[in-house]
């Protein structure tokens, strides 16, 4: 039996390598140079092709290559028999909390406004926000987010959060599903980090971003389909958002004309803000090898009912 | 008697206010507007006019209105039996621990090069610095110093600290005076928040940078005078300091021509990482005019030998 690395975009030999050093005796592939597909009953992807996995017949696990699975429940062609795994690790948690909190430090200390200022050559001291007058909201409170949460809450911000289920993390007054208007009414900042389902697609759209208390902001580094584009555009506009920093697009990478670029009030990032490692998931993704081989549960196993 | 509030460039009317609503019998004059010299025994001064204290025969104590006491110290036309005391409050440290910390974020998060993508319309991710593998220093280990060191460590940073006295800090690795080679060779981002004496001034050098790990980052809150400013140029330009963020200036507002306007390498906001409050330094400066009346020990009294 093999395992196979498939990704249309990222270098998989770093990850094949750490594998290879945690046991040398497993077989591997990258896509698309497969030696033996009937031998492939294990497979590691990230954006794979249209009906790739057609192609294997004894495969029973797919796992993501991050801690996303939209890319796996979004495919039909995939057999309802393979069960789907994801990384889940504590690099993924830790980069995503340093990300979100420069982000919100940025927005407090108005470090957007300085720069401007200073490519203007402008002395000007502004009023920050003062974190006692403001709050921010974690929407989806998986690993990451609680994690994200529980950092925000231990730098002294008023942290709520939304949740599909009903969560408790200390210091963090968090909603459930149908409470989304009351929570949006608490929070100035609203932290994407939803897993991409059905239901969250379009989420952060026009009459959410009219829910929430003023002065505004936007922080989305889940998925590029949870944002309506047009609507953060006429936002920012009327000044319903003050600022919006992003990190994922419903197209990557984005393209060149998209409208997004120019805005002032947008900052971009490439898809950065958590990175999987391939030491720290080779691990994972080794253990999970070995359960699928013996028989025993997955860990991590993704709910393809829950869309996480 | 009464209490004189003096300063070149701040208004004042917000501290007045807030220090008659804590005390309404209290006689308050903001300079120029003296109505008897003789009356003055208490001033809260924030950059003076060269000879102004000698006017006031029966002025006691002076107080910054900030942390910092330089240009108290460097005006020789004070008495030495002047007392002088500092403005030691929460927010002042707890403001220059979200700036310190957002700037070590930016940098090891890479913002400047992110920002300088997007005006390129350049989708390019890039290696962050990881947290494991930089160090960072704190140089001056007052109220401020301090508290900048352990959110730093809170946030897994490896923080080592350099001050004049021995300091013990959990988490930190102290060194003092004598060991700034030692201290410098183990980090790679140096914030200076070093209250500025004829011992600190100048301290920012090339001899410094040099002493740094590489790759190497500058962070100035404390004084524009601790830099050399023609050393902190040659060094971005060989790559010896890879950015610099710079809160302060020798000349404040920085002049419009001056080069560090210009150079993508520095980041320059206009002296607000931490900015005294009215409301809570009122409390503070009451209390020690009631000391002061009643023949007490003042809080936060300045060595002036030490020099802050």
């Amino acid at each position: 039996m093999s395992l196979l690395l498939v990704s249309k975009n990222r270098d998989l030999k770093p990850y094949k390598e750490a594998l290879l050093e945690l046991d040398p005796n497993i077989e591997i592939d990258i896509w698309p140079g497969v030696s033996n597909p009937d031998r492939v009953q294990f497979a590691v992807a990230w954006r794979h092709p249209a009906n790739l996995f057609e192609k294997f017949p004894n495969l029973k696990v797919i796992s993501s290559l991050g801690a996303g699975v939209d890319h796996l429940l979004s495919d039909d062609t995939i057999p309802e028999s393979i069960q789907f795994t994801r990384i889940v690790a504590p690099s993924l948690s830790g980069q995503m909390s340093d990300y979100i909190l420069t982000a919100v430090l940025n927005i407090i200390r108005r470090t957007d406004n300085y720069l401007d200022q200073q490519r203007k050559t402008v002395w000007k001291p502004l009023d920050s926000l003062k974190k006692a007058e403001i709050s921010v909201g974690v929407m989806g409170l998986g690993q990451i987010g609680s994690e994200v949460a529980k950092i925000l809450v231990r730098n002294g911000f008023n942290v709520s959060g939304w949740s599909r289920t009903k969560k408790t993390i200390e210091g963090v007054t968090c909603y459930t599903k149908d409470e989304l208007g009351a929570f949006l009414g608490k929070i100035n900042i609203a932290i994407c980090l939803l897993p991409l389902t059905p239901e969250t697609g379009g989420i952060l759209n026009l009459d959410l971003f009219k829910g929430l208390k003023q002065p505004a902001y936007l922080i989305n580094a889940a998925r590029g389909e949870h944002l309506v584009e047009e609507d953060l555009i006429y936002a920012l506009d009327t000044d319903l958002i003050h600022h919006a920093t992003l990190d994922v697009f419903s197209e990557e990478p984005l393209p060149e004309s998209h409208p997004f670029w120019g805005r002032k009030k947008i900052t971009i990032t490439p898809h950065i803000a958590s990175v999987t490692d391939p030491q720290e998931s080779a691990e994972l993704i080794l253990e999970n090898y070995k359960r699928m081989l013996s028989g025993m549960d997955l860990l991590h196993k993704v709910d393809r009912e829950a869309g996480y």
